[in-house]
């Protein structure tokens, strides 16, 4: 596996890539890599000839407040994932390499990117779209692969390259969960003592609301009574949302009719903050 | 000469030139095409095997009381022009086919977007910025060619394409003015009786500060009343702005001591706003 740390070296080598007839998938992440993110890598390897990972922790997706110096890293660690499950490239700029002096565009995804966690986290996903947009340009991807574990980063991506025409297929691929059900993410690792166990009360939340959907109901209030309820039971020191929005808008689902419809938590529990999500099915 | 009307196949045709080995310039393009337009197209030409040529007066940077309605359109005297100028693709889609549906990102450059042309037209800069990174993932150009006499805008280009790592070759090219000094633009053709004559005063007034610098004066001071008594001799309706700013960065010059000071203006002489520019050395 390829290690690529400079910008004009990585679009080089895209470029002599496109032009070897290489088809090019590209699956950016911040590293601390999971099995989550071998399953994108690996579906990126399915897709494509020559799969780019990126590793880059971006500082503009973080506010102020939040966990951007002691988000975890470890690079060897992401290495052995990467090269295991089908990298072939790794990049991983330093924070000045990818924001030069004098940065000054901003990528702003409008209202969606002002709800749900762009409500709590305000310029949280113009410092996603930028930086994808940056990461299409550098790495040149035919194809790239994003979790649905963030669902609302994947639809605004999928919006911005529709609306800036980016030549870029943009491929969602499912949650990968704990054998207990916690979706994976880098963050899992800032679960202390109880938390670990408390936090199964998101997915056991999520699969109740499916499992309640299928038995017919469509109140939204009634199964976000009781998704509340089942919450509550972990002992979250705050739960931020829990929303039920048609996947095609993200806009709000009044009740369960279409078969689209995406419910989208974030809870707290001690000073870690979880997200998780799933799509429940009328049938 | 090619004529392509759709996004989708004109990403096809940029990836096939490309992957061919072709090297693809682009020239975007408002249309009523002038020898300032053939100029540009002539450099791409100089710098690509392919030029693209776009046509697209874009709605998202004209503001709601300006003249996207009845900005000079003349599809078959561009097309002549054009082909005569070397351009092989006219890559000229319809506002419903660039903007889609739920059309919702939004590019914006930063602080330079709100001054000058972008304090006068509010939304402007916002409207370039997204519709050129969109020329761009639709025509996948190696070089694109802007003209200097849009200054502001080549800057911002400039800026944006280094922001977001776009792997275009930016090129400005220089001023071309009718033989007696008036800066080509589509919209000289609104000038009526008198004031195609009295909008002289532009070119006039900024080779006025170029001779003055070159004889040694530096105050911006004392340049702008001397350029404002000129200007004021061509009865203008209005001077929208007049300023001296440092060429790299856009910021107001105080004295004119490095070689890169851009003088820009912007008059309206009745209902048509003319903006016109010189770089001045003090050599």
């Amino acid at each position: 596996m390829e290690i690529v740390k400079v910008v004009a070296d990585m679009q080089r080598r895209g470029e002599t890539l496109r032009n070897q007839g290489s088809r090019i998938g590209l699956v950016p992440t911040m590293g601390y890599l999971h099995e989550g993110h071998a399953s994108l890598i690996r579906k990126a390897k399915e897709l494509s000839d020559v799969v780019v990972t990126s590793i880059f922790v971006n500082p503009t997706q973080f506010g102020p407040d939040e966990d951007f110096e002691r988000y975890p890293r470890d690079f060897e660690r992401d290495k052995a994932i990467a090269a295991k499950s089908g990298a072939d490239i790794l990049f991983c700029p330093e924070p000045a390499e990818m924001y030069q002096e004098g940065y000054r565009t901003v990528v702003e995804p409008g209202a969606v990117s002002t709800i749900l966690e762009g409500n709590i986290r305000p310029n949280h996903f113009r410092g996603v779209a930028a930086v994808v947009a940056k990461l299409f340009n550098i790495t040149k991807p035919h194809v790239a692969v994003f979790g649905q574990k963030d669902a609302q980063q994947a639809f605004i991506i999928q919006q911005m390259v529709r609306d800036l025409n980016f030549d870029v297929l943009v491929v969602v691929a499912p949650i990968v969960r704990e054998q207990d059900g916690l979706a994976m993410s880098s963050r899992n690792v800032y679960l202390k003592g109880d938390e670990r166990k408390n936090a199964l009360v998101l997915s056991r939340s999520l699969v109740h609301a499916g499992e309640r959907v299928k038995t017919g109901e469509t109140s939204v209030k009634k199964i976000k009574e009781e998704m509340l309820k089942i919450l509550s039971g972990g002992n979250p020191t705050s739960i931020d949302y829990i929303a039920f929005v048609h996947l095609k808008t993200f806009e709000e689902a009044q009740t369960i009719e279409s078969p689209d419809v995406l419910i989208v938590l974030a809870v707290r529990f001690g000073t870690t903050r979880l997200i998780d999500n799933a799509i429940v099915s009328v049938n």
